[in-house]
C-alpha cells in the first residue's frame, strides 16, 4: 500500500475513463489496468464514485501543470497565452485522432445529474478553467488590447463553455475543423 | 407486433438514455420502462446499439416538429426565429430543473468515439441542426440585418456548439445562467 500505488490506480482509471466514459468503465477494467486486486481499490477508495473524483482532480492538476507555464510566461502578450493554451490542446487532440475531447467536459456531460459529488468537483474545475481564461483576458484589457468595459468573467465562462461544444462536434466529424472553427470566432470576432 | 410497440419502446428509451446516459442504461430498464418482453424488443432491433440509432431519429423527429413551425412563421423577423428557438430550449431545461441536457450532444459526447453507427446519425443529426440555425441567418443577411459576408456555415456550426457547450455548463451549475450567457454573447455580440 502506497502513494504510488494509489495514483497508479487513478491514472490507469482515468486513461479508461478518458477513452470510454465513467459508467461504461468497469471497476474490473480498472483493477485489471492499473494491476491491483479489488481490496487495493477499496483500500485507497471508498467506492467508484469517489474514485471518479479523484480521477476529475488528477485531470485539474494536470490541465493546471499546462496551463500555468503558459499563463506565467513573461514573453508572450496576454491573447498570445490564449492562443497558445487553446492550440496546445488542439494540438493534443490531433495526436489522439480527434477522439475522447476534454475529461472534465466529459464527465460534467455524463456524471452532473447522477452524483452530487461529481457534480461539485466538476463545477470546482470550471471555475478553474474558467479562471485560466479570465487571467489573460484582464492582462489584454489592462494592456489596452480589449475594450475595459468587456465583462471578463462572462466572456470567459462563454469561451470554455463554446470550447466544450466544439470538442463534442470535434468527436463526431473527427476532424480539427470545430475547434479550428472556435479559433476564429473567439479570436477574430469575440476578442477584436 | 405493431409499430405502436416499436414507437412505445423507442420513446421509453428515450426517456431513460435522455435522464441517465445510453451505457447507463440497460436492456432490463428499457424493456421494462416500455411493459415490453425481450423477444419484442430483439423484433424490432438487431441490437442495443442499432436502438440507440432509432433513439437519435427520434430526437431529431422531435427537434424539426419544434424548430420548423417557428421557421416557417412569417410574421417573425428572422433573428426573432432563431430567439424563439433557444428560448423555446431554454423554456424545457428550465421545466426539467436545468437537468438532462441536449440528447444530442450528450449522445454525440458519449457514443462518437465507442459506435460508428451512432457516429454517422450524429453527424446527420448536427447537420441538420446546423442548417435549423443557417436558414434564419440567411434570411437575416437578405433582410440586410447581417452583413453580406458573414459565413453563415461557419456561424451557424460556432452557435450550436456554443450551444451545446453552454448546456453542458448548466448541467453542472443547475442555473440557466450558461444558457443566458450564451444569449447574450450571440445576439449581442456575434450577431450584431
Amino acid at each position: 500500500m502506497s502513494e504510488e500505488t494509489k495514483q497508479r490506480i487513478i491514472e490507469a482509471g482515468a486513461e479508461l475513463i478518458h477513452k470510454q466514459g465513467f459508467n461504461n468503465t468497469g471497476l474490473k477494467d480498472i483493477l485489471k489496468a492499473a494491476d491491483v486486486p479489488k481490496g487495493s481499490f477499496y483500500f485507497y477508495f471508498d467506492n467508484k464514485e469517489a474514485f471518479g473524483v479523484e480521477v476529475v482532480n488528477h485531470y485539474a492538476t494536470h490541465f493546471a501543470g499546462v496551463i500555468t507555464p503558459i499563463l506565467s510566461d513573461e514573453s508572450m502578450a496576454p491573447l498570445d497565452k490564449l492562443k497558445a493554451i487553446f492550440s496546445n490542446f488542439r494540438g493534443y487532440f490531433e495526436s489522439q485522432g480527434f477522439t475522447r475531447g476534454c475529461p472534465v467536459g466529459n464527465l460534467a456531460q455524463e456524471m452532473s445529474d447522477l452524483s452530487p459529488a461529481f457534480r461539485e468537483r466538476l463545477q470546482q474545475a470550471l471555475r478553474g478553467l474558467d479562471a485560466a481564461v479570465r487571467h489573460p483576458l484582464r492582462e489584454a484589457q489592462k494592456a489596452g488590447e480589449l475594450p475595459g468595459n468587456l465583462d471578463t468573467r462572462a466572456t470567459a465562462s462563454f469561451i470554455i463553455s463554446a470550447w466544450h461544444g466544439a470538442i463534442i462536434r470535434m468527436k463526431v466529424v473527427k476532424t480539427g475543423e470545430p475547434l479550428d472553427n472556435f479559433y476564429r470566432f473567439v479570436f477574430d470576432t469575440l476578442l477584436k
